[in-house]
């Protein structure tokens, strides 16, 4: 049997970059790897910016949580020291936040072509790896998006026209708000299991196994009030 | 859209007894309730015993655990006290064990004839309420399925050919099984959510709710490594 894996994702987002790898190890580990489809899915931190807008996330940052400066940057290395951990490079200064709505119609393009994985990584790599900004530069996402793999022309035409892949990305975010996401990653495997955040490879490798094994997930604590085998649950007295 | 539960039950478990009516007290307050459609399971927590067996509870319960005739009676007591608090009458002595085979296989021939829920309660009712034996007694068993509307020849014909249903219980078994029960009552909803054991009616509540919204379930803890709106969890400094 095959298992689909849907992450809803933002560019902006450190903590999809980190998760990402933390899925792909727990993945690389499963022994149906072969048979996991991976989608992934548009999410706007901010959808109220409009396409093209861009600023520093260090102010970005300062702004949001009402802290300094300092402080911001302070966060900022914090995460760089988790992505440290699993071996991926993070620039802790010099990135820019901004709308990330053309990049999410830009993997729409990618998934129908093939390569929205290649783009995914291209665009983490490009935004938490180097300093030069993402979201201000135009050109830069272009070459990012051609050195992925995709088509200059297409990719150009993607992004002169702004409705192109749009619906696609507005569908993506209201099912996303219908299952209640309210924070990414959120991985949900097989329609069934859900993922929210970061979190650690075991976590996604039990999400794996379970979906694999097509099981009901028990809600509520168990044990004391059932009855099995070897009695019913009845204190010794 | 509607719900289907699916509630592995053996009429020996006083818990399914005692979860039945928690699930219902859930299932009535819950706004969709009109829209579910619950089916019992088959599942018996001594599948070595042959049709007909029984003994008494006590002495089953002081073999089970190794405790003494006093401690199992104190045992039965707890229980009792428990059906109390959940208004069910309940025989702290007297009852017996046995194999249930035979009830399990009347329970599917009554939800061919739409009579299941009424003979599962005759059933806990006999066993749990009234102190005369049901286990070792094939009469009563006839009268209780009587009383619950069935048909006393259909009922006899079903008692006195073994097989008849029996390839039903076997394969409610078996799906037990490959889902990982291990104890009775256990609550599939939608193929999806699993209750197991006689949890309180909260935990009915929620599994119910989540079911109907079509919400995958969330598997391991969430928020510290995760983006919203509001920011990506970095802690404030």
């Amino acid at each position: 049997m095959s298992v689909t894996v849907d992450i809803w994702t933002d560019i902006n987002c450190p903590f999809c970059y980190l998760g990402k790898k933390r899925f792909l190890d727990a993945l690389s580990e499963f022994p149906g790897r072969d048979d996991v489809a991976v989608v992934h899915r548009s999410f706007e931190l901010d959808p109220t910016l409009d396409p093209g807008t861009s600023g520093s996330v260090e102010d970005h940052l300062a702004t949001k949580y009402g802290i300094s400066l300092d402080q911001a940057r302070a966060n900022e290395a914090r995460v760089g020291a988790q992505a440290a951990e699993l071996g991926l490079p993070y620039q802790t200064s010099g990135r820019d936040f901004g709308s990330s709505f053309d990049m999410h119609r830009l993997l729409h393009h990618a998934l129908a072509v093939g390569k929205q994985e290649d783009l995914l990584d291209a665009l983490y790599a490009a935004n938490f790896g180097e300093t030069e900004p993402l979201f201000g530069d135009r050109a830069r996402l272009v070459a990012v998006a051609v050195g992925a793999g995709l088509d200059e022309l297409q990719v150009c035409a993607v992004l002169n026209d702004p409705e192109a892949y749009a619906d696609d990305v507005r569908q993506d975010e209201q099912e996303a708000a219908a299952l209640g996401v309210t924070g990414v990653p959120f991985f949900v495997i097989d329609g069934k299991y859900a993922v929210s955040g970061a979190q650690p490879t075991e976590v996604f490798e039990r999400a794996l196994t379970m979906a694999a094994a097509d099981r009901p997930v028990v809600v509520g604590a168990s044990a004391d009030a059932e009855c099995g085998p070897d009695g019913c649950a009845v204190p010794q007295s």
